[in-house]
């Protein structure tokens, strides 16, 4: 996979040196030399990575990171600390900046190119949702409907204990983090036993177990549940073809043995807020596909919605020649407890009708909001008489009680008319169901509101449009 | 990447070997001997990648291709043809069975894990959409909202004519078929002219062209707005290297040269179709958000939109002193309208006056439906007499012209009330703004409706509460 790399460093040389090798696996190069430099450079040419010297005068690497890190735009750029330091506080220190990974000086190409492989494909992936989020966030979907993500929230993690020696201790400094920790014999134990949602990092250790890790890594990352959930590795440092092999395979990061504690926190805590970073990504996608078939004031499903299950409804029960009923309910005289309390208060009567007519309905059935003070209500597999039984037990149930709302004011009398019309599933489309459902409710209005009226069936159109049932 | 890989031959050591290397590189493997055991094996294992061999007994190859090609459930599953043949004939047949690709016996290893990696990378890409497509169906966001993709709708594609000297030829073939062909000289002229989102197809020669045609793959790569752009190259056949490198910087397919037509044909149609299926999946995402904050009924905008983007003029104008207007707007008498002609035509009347609102509105205001029969347009940088002319403007436009309905029924005069409040931006909520409309309209609708009312200034609520302007 092609990517734009962005290479920081105050010697020219290592500069041609890195470039030179890149250009030759057809990357982008684009090359600055101070830590000012690079911080334009990011913003300019949105590398999809970072390679950053760590020792330059001025600014020294670890600032330039936190600033990439630290900005909202470009916190999403994987930046790979190159250094000539090997000291685990150095490490720790460039995790703190929020580095996603070390190269040792000199480089090794095979670990150069696994790592940058492996960044840039888990950024590619998010890459997409990202952009996308930007046109829910301008539509107000996202920050309106989105849950905040809690950055300092422990997780979740499951460790594999085979061939990790020192699991306890290891278990130990991710429990004190606050990090609930699960640990299972073998790979096999986790595929059978864990259940994927449960957890935010998987860990294990390479070389010493009984059975092959990457194999049980592979078998991970095949299985679509498992597919984009952390991994982090703990094998031998002087493999790097078996590094580079594990990062293809699709682990997220990893640590040397013998594990340094403090390495160990600051990756785990890495992966898992990037977990929650891109778990949000993509439920994007979810809340605005919900919020587009809800209606914002009441909750409920809205017309859409309606429109497309009572397709499925149909094909469903059509078959079978099942009956299939709408209740079409109107709140009675709703324009005056607009007018004479505001449109807040009629806000109120709308939410507490909703949920009443939400409580009364079965859970197969389905209400909607249909538009102003209109609801319907699609009772599955019901006859005309128990339709119209349904509805009038919820006309009686509404008018029963009257509507608390905030103010000043006393609890506000509400009735509803309500117009029933039954079919043969799959004989008549929605909206001439509802017609029909519409003309008994305005035969309800007109015989003095509070009150279910049956529409008479589609045949004898013609004929006596409708029967009063409930009066009040 | 690891991937799950279905391996079909009816030769058992073809099955065992290619299992055998396909494990190596920590591939999961699931074998089939026959053409039923492998649709089955399909069905059971989802796997990544199917491997198939042509020649079977019973079923062939190609029988097996249609079959999971032709099953929408599994068509999304790439297929590689393993065979003995090498005619031209038999790769056209397999591309119009529905093939990925082809490897010839014996395989050669480098082909053939580029060719999985390439495969299984495009399908990652998508996978998650698809996932998410299958809870928009279900929601019935996306298959009510979605244009339908015309599979056989001819393309556009971007043919860089450097180093393809049978360029005239292979462009007419295309064109023959109903594409649209755009030749350019060089990669670079393509990038400095072209606009990615005109074209469906990128068609390239490698290997006799003045630039270093990978190079160029990887330049298109890593622009966003080229990177899931298809790219079919066409390059020596003899040198395997360079078509894994070609594969891993991310082209979609090759050809080798010289083009066999036929062949560009079959594989610029599948790549056109892919791009179509790939874009709408990507664009469920758009839809869903675009319903999220749109009345279904109007097209207009809804209550959810508004409240996010008043946050942000707000944000905007504050800062400056700037004044915001709103008009809350009401359909006179719609009850009536509704009770004699019944909600179709209610409706009828509620699109006609949105569009009315919304032609009347500036490119920088908004209107939205805010619920039932009442519309809200939000001024920017408006004061309280601009507002009011606007919404004077407003009213006598819907009075002037009759709404014109389906059926047998004249045209609907129409007239609606509005109330118009005004704050320094970031001064009130929208809230409170709106309130004071509503109790604008309020007086609006009671002195006799058809007119405009401003509201009195926040500051001054406890005294007059509003001053009648437009009257009719």
């Amino acid at each position: 996979m092609t990517a734009r790399i962005l290479v920081v460093d105050d010697l020219p040389v290592n500069v041609k040196l890195l470039e030179a090798k890149l250009l030759v696996e057809y990357y982008e190069v684009v090359t600055a030399s101070n830590g000012p430099e690079a911080l334009r450079a990011v913003r300019e040419h949105n590398p999809d990575i970072v390679l950053l010297d760590v020792m330059m005068p001025g600014m020294d690497g670890y600032q330039v990171c936190e600033a990439i890190k630290g900005d909202p735009d470009t916190a999403h750029i994987p930046v790979v600390m190159v250094t000539a330091l090997d000291e685990v506080s150095d490490r720790v220190r460039g995790l703190e900046a929020g580095a996603d990974d070390f190269l040792t000086k000199p480089l090794n190409d095979i670990a150069l190119f696994a790592r940058i492989r492996s960044l840039v494909r888990l950024k590619r992936a998010s890459d997409e949702w990202r952009a996308r989020e930007a046109t829910a966030v301008e539509l107000g979907v996202s920050s309106s409907m989105c849950p905040v993500v809690d950055e300092k929230a422990p997780g979740s993690v499951l460790l594999i204990g085979d061939g990790m020696a020192d699991r306890e201790s290891v278990g130990k400094t991710l429990a004190d983090q606050g990090h609930s920790v699960t640990v299972v014999e073998t790979g096999e134990e986790a595929l059978e036993q864990a259940s994927a949602d449960d957890f935010d990092l998987v860990l294990l250790s390479d070389g010493e177990s009984s059975g092959d890790a990457l194999r049980f890594c592979s078998q991970l990352r095949s299985q679509p549940e498992w597919r984009t959930k952390p991994i982090l590795l703990a094998l031998a440092g002087s493999d790097t073809e078996r590094l580079a092999k594990a990062l293809e395979l699709g682990i997220n990061d990893y640590l040397v043995r013998p594990i340094e504690h403090d390495e160990l926190i600051a990756r785990s805590w890495t992966q898992i807020r990037r977990k929650r970073y891109e778990d949000r990504l993509r439920d994007n996608f979810t809340y605005s596909v919900n919020a587009a078939v809800t209606d914002s004031l009441t909750g409920m499903y809205n017309r859409r919605y309606l429109e497309s299950h009572f397709a499925r409804v149909c094909d469903r029960l059509g078959a079978a020649g099942k009956p299939i009923s709408v209740l079409v309910i109107d709140v009675d005289h709703f324009k005056l407890i607009n007018d004479q309390f505001g449109h807040d208060t009629g806000d109120q009567v709308l939410q507490s009708i909703a949920k009443r007519v939400q409580n009364d309905v079965r859970g197969f059935d389905t209400a909607v909001r249909y538009g102003g003070e209109e609801f319907i209500v699609l009772l599955t597999d019901s006859s005309q008489d128990a339709a119209l039984s349904a509805a009038e037990r919820l006309r009686m149930q509404v008018s029963a009680t009257p509507v608390p709302v905030s103010g000043p004011i006393d609890d506000i009398a509400v009735t509803v008319s309500i117009g029933v019309a039954t079919a043969v599933a799959g004989q008549e489309s929605l909206d001439e169901l509802i017609q029909r459902g519409d003309r008994a409710l305005y035969d309800a209005k007109n015989a003095g509101r509070n009150r279910v009226v049956a529409a008479a069936a589609a045949e004898r159109d013609s004929g006596i449009s409708s029967a009063a049932v409930g009066q009040n």
